[in-house]
């Protein structure tokens, strides 16, 4: 597998290697010695006889001995000469350093093209360009010139050197944890996200994979290899440039709904990846997902050395939606009969004073409350670790024997424990054995809080994980010879949207239940059909022209008089001439006037990264403006349908609210799977990537 | 002033005084001692003699000179009898640090009332029950047992010891500030939050008010001296206790929609204060706003030297609404001068490697930045303090000289600099500088992000502020005979609330714009009413034992024939009576119906902490569904009023969606502010606290 080849190289050439200290090709070479790398070094550059002690060779081809990996740090417009190099000599892979590619413009662009081409053509694989790098820390191949980096199990994929940097800083000031690889994806022009995740997912030294990502170029094949990756190993990921201003000034005013976080968000989360918001807990979440077991049924207790503390803890727990429930009778009993009479044993458990003379008590607190069946996991919160600091130096041994015995709980009890403790910074030898036996200690209780609930989040997506899910675009749908037709006639017309009657008909062919309706060309036809339908009516303009019907005056509602009805298809015809003179007018759609019920909208799209996607929200104003929807990659299940309807912040709504009987969700879940089938059955609705195409619907109570 | 010669104190009696070193009464003499403390100390303990070279006296008035305070460390049964001493000593207050009181129950809360009862007599003010006690960082008056605090200008006020503890620990490692006083407010049972807030206000060492609160027992006082405070210094607040199972719980399922923590959160913004929602943020933020001016047009650069901090910063701002401007084309040429071609200047500026052989460039780029008019404020995040360590170390001097000129900057251009440095946490000697100049340096990007995000929100608070609210409830609106008929009637009756043709009524009188209706007892009366109104009608049951009265089935709609009125009325009875069979049905009430339009909903209520308090929102499922409403404590202006309707989610319905036409916001106002001279001028409203009064209205296009 030439991944492997890349990133377990036996031999790198650095191609610019230079005898100047301040130059990156220098640097490489430096550190490969300082961190003593197991492989072959090969300097290249034809002004230099050697560097750094080591022969520098001319050109790559002119090495004698194989090259798994080219270092290349020459400038953007000398590397297609330097790859065409590599691919004749049979170098694996290319590190390309050089920034001055797609990020710059058109021509970077055509620049990149380039070379992707002359990589494709001699099966060289890039990581980059725009790159700090990469990283084995095993064999201790490290093509960053950052050093110091600590070994350990997390693979670290990112695109930003100094979101990475930040990163292992952290880790080394902080944890006891460290890197088996990194890599600085760059461009991503060649060597995919997906694929990089295919090989940490594989390397048996990784047990969790840590994402900061920008922009994601092939998001549904990723998705596909996140959702195998999650079962084995936690992905914890970062999407920044949310608010970058292409993405406030792109899409149109329907676009824009996309909310494009949102969408990342709901896709990375169904694909059982860990998604943070706040860089600054990046690492953390990542060190609590590999050290430690899920919380399995969502619920925390929490054991403090204070009011204040528990109190915020329990908030943040709360927004995080992680139960706190009430600790059983017989814990509680146990609990009260070690603490002082003004403990609280409910939960958050107080200690109340009564660790202060004895700070290995919280080992037999931790110890009770793991005991308990209601409880998944336990947060420590407060000042264990600082009791040998502030109250008396002999206190310190206690706390080292509490972190010995809360060590072992963890594998024990087969649940978590995580802890924050304000004296974090003062590196007490307890919370580094604490480190040391796995259980992850933050300064910040916020962050311990959000570590916690990332370990509940993963229990329960395990748990209700089910192995249908393919985010590859085949589920196969078959187009109808009817439906066809429709599509056609509207291409040939040169038009891009198909017209309400139109959009209708191809719904019902496929099993959508749509009411009746008709179109009239003239009043009388008009108020024929509105006689026919027995009851009020709705009539809606009918033309390519005219998209924004209520804009235009083109909507007329609750008419139940055959004079009414006149007179609105006369208004709307001259009204939409109006608002469009000359407009293409088919008619105008006379429908029966529903007078309760709730609207919903499905909305389908071609998302840049993820491709087709789905929508679901109820009603005009409730999407449009506020925003309530939720958001899936297709092909969708029967179950995430209804989670879709789930996710909506109005989704009380469709329960029946109020007394009022409850929507029909089955048949809505089925309209929303027959959506995703629409979608593939007629590729011609991939053509406008930017806009939703809606499908309003009004359901009545019991629909 | 009784609280300057409490915080001032120049002699303390320390009741309790042991020589057993690990007793309170022993720590507290030992840490006046150490700390040096400037006044003189009395340990007060009938069975010692002497304790740490003082002489130890029986009582409190066995003192020959005088007292200015007394801290009380014996338990909560005895300190009646010490207070009635200290009263006889003419003690000026009492810092009581037992707990046993109000939060153990029944039996505390009756010990509580006695203390306060025993405080009262004797004029003596009390700190706490329950509290860590209080510190005067400039006399020495350390009562709290903590070594080290340092000393400075911003005053501390928390309900958690552990809090201030995290606090003071945080100011100690991360800055160069300190604390004027600290102050334990425990059970808040004499002084009072807004009581301490007036003596920080006045106190000309405090610069900046730093709150930690779980509850607050006169919140109008305390909004009211916010109110005063935060025009010379910022107060920021944490606010926890949101999620505990008695919030939950409490209220009706109206009243839960009040959402506390999003009352107290608009009411303290309203103050001027700055609240803050997460711990991590609180000393943070109160380092910058004690530190630096704010940004007066919420427009803020971000200078990087990588891409990743910038975007994460920039997503991060959005959040919070600061804007980043373009900078000015001149400012961007002059950056693009001494920078690299690759560099990003139109901001976020990214130097683009442009300081790595010269970090003092950093200092070059924020003069220019700082220059352009469209910039209030800078953020710089990155590795600034990490270039010696990283690169060189020849590269610190030219930090340090970045950290001088930045330093001088802030002053210059009264525009805030806040600085995130990777390298915080490793202490270089530039990032101390520029701490030296005032400039805070996070290691943490979020945390910047909030920072200089609070210096913008304080930049509008102070731009938009006026003076003429007024939180205590005067604003003397009058009753009207006819109005206080309605009450009585209703009252006479037994009833709680009033009917709602009564509550139509009693608006109506003052001022309210409302439609026509009627109430009929009969199926005739409500065709003649009907007929009367001429066009569509709504019905709905009026009776005094059905207040939700589309659960009864007691509410029709759209009724346009005569038939349809008779089967409804008697529809409506017949239902009411199965759902509350006896209920007193008072008649039906019809009234013209509105076909178009939007519902809203006006709502007022007394609250537990801020009194008598209003809510906005638009339409029954906006509001009880999604929650979409606003909050302000009464009394409110005109301008108040328009706000409340801006911060609605949605809001732009009101502004006239999809082309309709705007509503009257000016009338809407004008009915906010009638609703709260209605509060005030029946106090009978007062009397069910935890539950709304509705007044929905619906409006028309252009009302």
């Amino acid at each position: 597998m030439s991944l492997d080849r890349i990133f377990n190289a036996e031999s790198v050439a650095i191609v610019g290697a230079s005898r100047v200290e301040t130059k990156r090709g220098f640097q490489a070479i430096r550190t490969l010695l300082d961190e003593k790398y197991e492989g072959k070094i090969y300097p290249v550059n034809p002004k230099e006889k050697s560097v750094l002690g080591f022969r520098c060779y001319p050109k790559v081809s002119d090495i004698e001995d194989p090259v798994d990996l080219a270092l290349i740090t020459t400038p953007a417009k000398t590397i297609p000469a330097v790859l065409e190099d590599c691919g004749l000599k049979g170098v694996a892979g290319a590190v390309i350093i050089a920034g001055g590619f797609r990020e710059l413009g058109a021509e970077g662009t055509k620049l990149e093209e380039d070379l992707i081409k002359t990589a494709l053509r001699h099966n060289v694989r890039i990581i980059g360009p725009n790159t700090s790098g990469m990283m084995n820390l095993k064999t201790h191949l490290n093509l960053v010139g950052l050093h110091g980096t600590p070994k350990g199990d997390i693979a670290l994929i990112s695109q930003s050197g100094n979101m990475a940097l930040t990163i292992i800083t952290e880790a080394t000031l902080k944890s006891r944890k460290g890197f088996s690889y990194y890599v600085g994806v760059g461009n991503e022009s060649d060597i995919r996200f997906h694929e990089y995740l295919e090989f940490f997912k594989n390397d048996p030294d990784t047990n969790a994979v840590l994402m900061y990502v920008e922009g994601m170029r092939e998001g549904r094949h990723f998705l596909q290899e996140a959702y195998k990756t999650t079962l084995q190993k936690p992905i914890v990921l970062l999407k920044s440039g949310r608010s970058s201003t292409g993405q406030r000034t792109a899409g149109s005013h329907t676009g824009a709904l996309a909310g494009m976080s949102e969408v990342a968000r709901t896709a990375y989360k169904r694909a059982g990846i860990t998604v943070v918001e706040k860089s600054d807990m990046l690492f953390p979440v990542a060190e609590a997902l590999s050290n430690l077991p899920p919380v399995k049924n969502n619920r925390v207790a929490i054991l403090a050395d204070g009011g204040g503390h528990a109190t915020i803890a329990a908030d943040i727990l709360s927004d995080l939606e992680v139960e706190i429930p009430e600790l059983r009778a017989v814990t509680q009993k146990k609990l009260k009969e070690i603490l002082p009479f003004t403990a609280a044993v409910r939960n958050p458990v107080d200690v109340a004073g009564g660790t202060d003379s004895d700070p290995s008590l919280f080992a037999e607190c931790a110890r009770i409350i793991l005991k308990d069946a209601n409880v998944g996991g336990l947060l420590m919160v407060g000042l264990f670790g600082g009791y040998g600091i502030r109250f008396a130096e002999s206190l310190t041994l206690k706390e080292e024997d509490a972190a010995h015995q809360m060590g072992k709980m963890v594998r024990k009890h087969d649940k978590p424990i995580v802890v924050h403790s304000l004296y974090s910074s003062a590196k007490p030898h307890s919370l580094d054995l604490l480190r040391y036996y796995q259980i992850p200690v933050y300064d910040s209780l916020d962050t311990a809080c959000n570590c916690i609930g990332a370990l509940a989040e993963r229990g329960q997506y395990l748990k209700e994980y089910h192995a249908k899910v393919n985010f590859v675009f085949n589920w196969r749908a078959k187009e109808k010879p009817e439906g066809r037709r429709i599509i056609e006639k509207a291409m040939e017309e040169g038009r891009r949207v198909l017209l309400e009657p139109e959009a209708k008909a191809l719904l019902r062919l496929h099993g959508a239940p749509m009411g009746k309706e008709a179109v009239a060309t003239t009043a009388d036809e008009a108020i024929e059909a509105f006689e026919k339908l027995g009851g009020a009516v709705a009539m809606k303009i009918v033309s390519p022209d005219i998209l924004h019907k209520s804009e235009a005056g083109g909507v007329r509602l609750h008419l139940s008089k055959a004079g009414e009805v006149r007179k609105a298809f006369n208004e709307i015809k001259t009204k939409a001439l109006k608002y469009h003179p000359g407009a293409d007018i088919r008619g105008v759609m006379v429908s029966p006037m529903s007078t309760d019920g709730l609207e919903v909208i499905i909305g389908t799209k071609i998302d840049d990264q993820f491709g087709p996607i789905i929508m679901f929200g109820l009603g005009g104003v409730m999407v449009e403006v506020l925003k309530d929807v939720s958001f899936r990659v297709l092909p969708i299940s029967l179950l995430s349908a209804r989670k879709m309807m789930e996710e909506i912040r109005a989704n009380s709504l469709l329960d029946g609210f109020r007394g009022l009987p409850p929507y029909d969700k089955a048949t809505l879940s089925r309209l929303l799977v027959l959506c995703s089938d629409v979608v593939e059955a007629y590729p011609e609705i991939d053509r406008k990537p930017k806009e939703y195409r809606w499908i309003p619907l009004r359901l009545r109570s019991g629909w």
